[in-house]
């Protein structure tokens, strides 16, 4: 089974990748861009679990590992 | 208007820090993790455009900035 894990920064955290992104799009050419947030996506295949199982671990995933959920949140999607 | 565009690195190109994510999970105690393959996610305000001419801008953004497209696809969604 195949999984993918977005991570997101939270809103009101300060994201200087998305503000060069910006800047990057703008000095480009590029008209009526808004707010750019970067975040990070996860393709993580798992075996030998149920669907219900997989997502049960790939959120501890997330908690352990994946994210830092003082900063970002986490979104889990089975494929 | 949003849009979420993710770059994910092709087959076959090397992924380290996918690699390391896979060693982090198994030394973590994840048992039946596969391969593991980081990308990145950026989510893009757009204002003054259709849908159709949004898509179109945001192939451009991708070929020009966000996406190296010798070893990245990317794939645009409007929200």
């Amino acid at each position: 089974m195949k999984a993918r894990v977005t991570v997101t920064l939270k809103n009101g955290v300060l994201d200087p990748q998305g503000k060069a992104i910006e800047g990057g799009l703008a000095a480009l050419g590029f008209a009526g861009v808004g707010h750019v947030r970067q975040g990070k996506v996860f393709d993580i295949e798992l075996s030998g679990r149920s669907a219900e199982q997989a997502r049960a671990d790939l959120a501890e995933m997330c908690e352990k590992l994946l994210a830092n959920t003082v900063i970002e949140n986490y979104a889990i999607e089975i494929v």
